[in-house]
């Protein structure tokens, strides 16, 4: 179940990049779980990680070796986090990078491995170890798709985006993929996203991007509010469009390709949020008139994390008192309850902190049964703005994580 | 469904207070829905209400008369919150305290008004004021299990306790009722409690009770994270017990009483997360070896509250994985998660950060089969520790509140 989603069609492939999966047999029905991404040489990359402090071996070490390396190859493996596995799991997730790097002639610094799935499960090296020869030989430079299948878990359908603009006159591609499903209250970014682009930008400006882009996009979905061990983002640039390099001189090819960027991450954000588990309604939330846009975070995420808003939703139960009642939570203490005012898309239900004279439950209904749905809320007490996006609370969520290891 | 409770027996009545139910007709099927509480003169009043900004003409307004009289009606309807009903609501309230007010000859400021049930519908007050005069006539010493069924809403069981102590050789009873089951995450209280004691005790010592018993009561359940529009506590001593008055002379009798008195409340705050909304588990959580309570609270609140956590508790799957990473995102930036140690009751499931070698997975099933549970957790870097109460996140909650008002 997904809400308006389709799988991803025409994706690009990247200059400087070749993908490949197969199957390391980590799931107990045969499916491809393994991912490898081939960077060439001179391509700057930039990675985000979860700020969960049990944060998964993988992590872990793929951090260490992005300070100590321009990393060539990214090794990603589903149905298995390695995460609260201890000293063991730093080691297993060691070893299959060098492997992999005994295979392929680099050093062992230049693999970031990446992992998701089950908690607490040692990751079963032997298996990935085993099909490492297999995946190298099926690099090629259109597998996008494939990838985006491969690091699915939860998903029920394949995210990825792709996008071109020009810069120098040159076209410029961006194509990247992403998985989520659950645990998915980003302090930083989805579980997994990976971004490409053979646009030529200096190292610090790519890094730029990607903050930029990951705090408007990746950072502003919550599912369940919870934040996983295991959450990355990066991004690669390979510098093969031939553009002449983006440095802090060029600000205009900057701020196209920073746009262009943050539309595919939005596009990727949302996507997981689509795909969010049980999901059953798209829904965007806009808090505006705050003093500072911590304070519409604040009143955003407390709305769309309540599990009494997100019944309603479910429901198509226009409860403004619920959401109301949210409002009230969240914990802004100095906060005029009397200037509130929310819509559901262009229905005003609460004006002034009471209901609003003209709502009727006929018109909130109606929003409400919509599978896209925008929550505003106005504050009336500054010029700050922010947006994030969520999901409804179903039968289904229960379902899935009540069931997921058994 | 609710977890280990039973119908309240042997309830005490309590000297100097009287109580009486009736239908009011203002749920459609007719039920017991409006509850008087009479005080006899000369008693003290503490109350206690909900930190939601966005609280319910009820609230605004006993906090208003608590201020300027002391209270001898509480007046409780179930069915309608009289929550985000703006100034109509509030005349409401004022509406039907001033009409018991003229049945009963005390004054308006004299009657404190409480209400439960949906938001943003306004009070059917003609069907509040018919059902006065009856209910008035019906007052009587041993109501309280009447009264606990009376201003119940989603409960599925009547919640009330007694308790006696002996101060000067006298008998002095504690008899307290409370509703609850969603929108339960009180920064004060339960939805609703009320508690009477007998005791002669200054107005000041039983402010100083009803705080320090809330805080460790109802201050200390979760079920959904949500603070509701409506909660208050009250407590009533009516002195008829005869004691020598109990003032900040006399610290022994004030402990054995302050002792009592949050018995009975954590007794009554358990009850509201046994009958939790859908609750199918009864869960204490405690954290030990916080640098202080706060930090203990962040930590225990944060498991209780992540779905992920919740639902493994409903598929009785020990996913130690869950709730090691709801401690990592519990906000305490510098916690050293090397040290950190859970147990699920006897059976130690995390050491040091990573799975207990001695950990089976049949051991953690055994464990989280069972209908009560308590999980410990242990930050080694302090002498704090706090302990909550909260339930699983079932099927029965979605239902629950997917359909509440359809």
């Amino acid at each position: 179940m997904s809400v308006g989603l389709e799988i991803p069609a025409n994706l690009l492939s990247i200059k400087g990049i070749r993908l490949a999966v197969t199957s390391a047999n980590i799931y107990v029905e045969k499916r491809n779980d393994l991912t490898l991404i081939e960077i060439s040489e001179s391509s700057a990359v930039s990675a985000v990680f979860t700020n969960n402090l049990f944060c998964a071996a993988p992590v872990k070490l793929a951090k260490k070796n992005l300070e100590k390396s321009e990393p060539r190859y990214l090794l990603i493996n589903a149905g298995n986090a390695n995460a609260g596995t201890g000293k063991q799991g730093i080691i297993n997730a060691s070893n299959i990078c060098e492997r992999l790097s005994e295979l392929t002639s680099c050093q062992e610094t230049e693999v970031l491995p990446f992992s998701t799935g089950v908690i607490g499960e040692h990751l079963p090296v032997e298996k990935i170890n085993e099909a490492l020869p297999i995946i190298i030989e099926n690099l090629s430079n259109d597998n996008w798709l494939e990838a985006a299948k491969a690091i699915m878990t939860t998903d029920t359908i394949p995210k990825a985006v792709s996008s071109q603009l020009s810069i120098d006159g040159l076209t410029v591609s961006i194509t990247g993929v992403a998985k989520g499903a659950g645990m998915i209250r980003p302090d930083m970014a989805t579980m997994l996203s990976f971004v490409a682009t053979d646009a030529n930008i200096s190292k610090s400006l790519l890094d730029k991007i990607l903050s930029s882009a990951v705090n408007q996009s990746f950072n502003r979905i919550t599912i369940d509010g919870d934040t996983s061990t295991n959450d990355a983002c990066v991004i690669i640039s390979t510098g093969r469009a031939n553009n002449s390099l983006i440095d802090s001189s060029d600000n205009v090819n900057y701020l196209a390709l920073e746009n262009a960027v943050l539309k595919v991450c939005r596009e990727l954000a949302q996507a997981i949020v689509r795909d969010g588990e049980g999901a059953t309604k798209f829904i965007t939330i806009d808090v505006s008139g705050g003093k500072d846009s911590e304070e519409c975070l604040k009143v955003a995420y407390k709305i769309a994390e309540s599990p009494l808003v997100k019944t309603a939703f479910t429901a198509s139960d226009a409860n403004w008192g619920r959401i109301l009642a949210a409002v009230g939570n969240s914990g802004i203490s100095d906060l005029d309850v009397d200037k509130v005012d929310i819509h559901l898309d262009d229905v005003c239900i609460v004006k002034n902190g009471g209901r609003c004279e003209s709502y009727t439950e006929a018109d909130g209904k109606k929003i409400m049964s919509q599978d896209e749905i925008r929550l505003s809320v106005k504050l009336d007490r500054g010029l700050s703005m922010e947006e994030i996006w969520t999901t409804d609370l179903s039968h289904e969520y229960i379902t899935i994580n009540a069931e997921y290891r058994t």
